[in-house]
């Protein structure tokens, strides 16, 4: 990767401590992959849980979370706003087109708003709900809407490589929605969804972020 | 409201019958209100819930929802998407600033993927939980979380008017999500929201927008 000016690198937020072990699941992710398909280089500051609440962090995100993104005067926040801005100021992640390019858009709303939220939700249940009496029954229905939404999107693919047309931040966005998935069982009936994870996961810029994220736990890790 | 020119009129689909007896929460109200703020006229279609999960329907829209958005060629799905497709063709709903256009931008996420989905989880348990004998005890805990997030947005919106700077697409988005707790009683402890809230439905273009979606309702209730 070569920087071919001299302004400042873009700076991104992201855990100190990963909350997921080193599996990439932290929303940074999706910044430092879109960062590399385009390109750029970029520099990262490690907030810690404590710090993303206080005030310092709240003035670049108001909801105290990562990733932001700063650079020249403009800060951000929410990772599908990031990955749009770096998408339509480099080539690499939307269309040309200017249909392509707002179908790919609708795509990265898709992930986020439609198949995101039921695996959330399922996530969080885990996470809080586990000892609970009601779980089991609940984890069912959780089960059920995030099924309902997997078969209408493997329905969509079908034995395409990408959502539409060539690999675009809409693609970028779903794969990282769909691998909070890998380790329910749930992704099992779809062959055709994990076959494209696979494909996206295997793109050399998301190998290189996913490294780069890994290497925030590994260090800290072996740092003690 | 003038036609300029001689295209078809863009075609959004929308509930045939009102979810919500009318009271303007169904997602083509955002579409609705975008196309009124920059003063386009639009078509309607309106399907059934049955036609919604039919393929001619899920060809337009992969999760068989609406609304859908089609002009020239050209099929949308997502309201965010379409919102922003929108804002990107037409003056009023983004600023001609680079960096306030961004800012804009991540609010129209914010909205859709930080401060919706503990809403819509909220809407979902209350429909399809309030029977449960767990039901109480879940509604804390999502009170809870609905809470987090309205606090960080009344601190952050403060006394301005809007998120940043002029109204925007992100305001506009914000509103109709804030807007599905009006009959929650948990927009009380918020006087800035409920402002907030109160001045955007004062909009001109936001009233147009649910008095057409309301007659939607107000026709089918007559007619049978």
């Amino acid at each position: 990767m070569t920087q071919t000016n001299t302004l400042p690198l873009p700076t991104i937020t992201a855990f100190e401590r990963s909350p997921d072990r080193g599996r990439g699941l932290a929303r940074d992710s999706r910044v430092r992959w879109a960062l590399e398909e385009v390109g750029q280089a970029y520099d990262v500051r490690l907030v810690s849980f404590a710090a993303m609440k206080q005030p310092a962090h709240k003035a670049l995100h108001p909801f105290g979370q990562i990733p932001t993104y700063e650079e020249n005067g403009l800060t951000l926040f929410e990772s599908g706003a990031i990955v749009l801005h770096i998408a339509e100021r480099h080539a690499g992640l939307l269309s040309g087109d200017a249909n392509a390019r707002a179908r790919a858009i609708a795509w990265m709303f898709a992930a986020l708003n439609t198949v995101e939220p039921p695996i959330i939700e399922r996530t969080m249940a885990m996470l809080f709900e586990h000892d609970k009496p009601w779980y089991a029954e609940r984890l069912t229905l959780l089960d059920e809407r995030v099924h309902a939404r997997l078969g209408e999107l493997s329905s969509r693919l079908g034995d395409a490589d990408w959502l539409d047309g060539e690999f675009s931040a809409g693609d970028l966005l779903m794969v990282t929605v769909l691998r909070r998935l890998e380790s329910s069982g749930l992704l099992a009936n779809y062959p055709t969804l994990s076959a494209y994870i696979a494909r996206a996961v295997a793109r050399p810029a998301y190998q290189r972020a996913f490294a780069a994220q890994l290497a925030v736990f590994t260090e800290k890790a072996v740092g003690g």
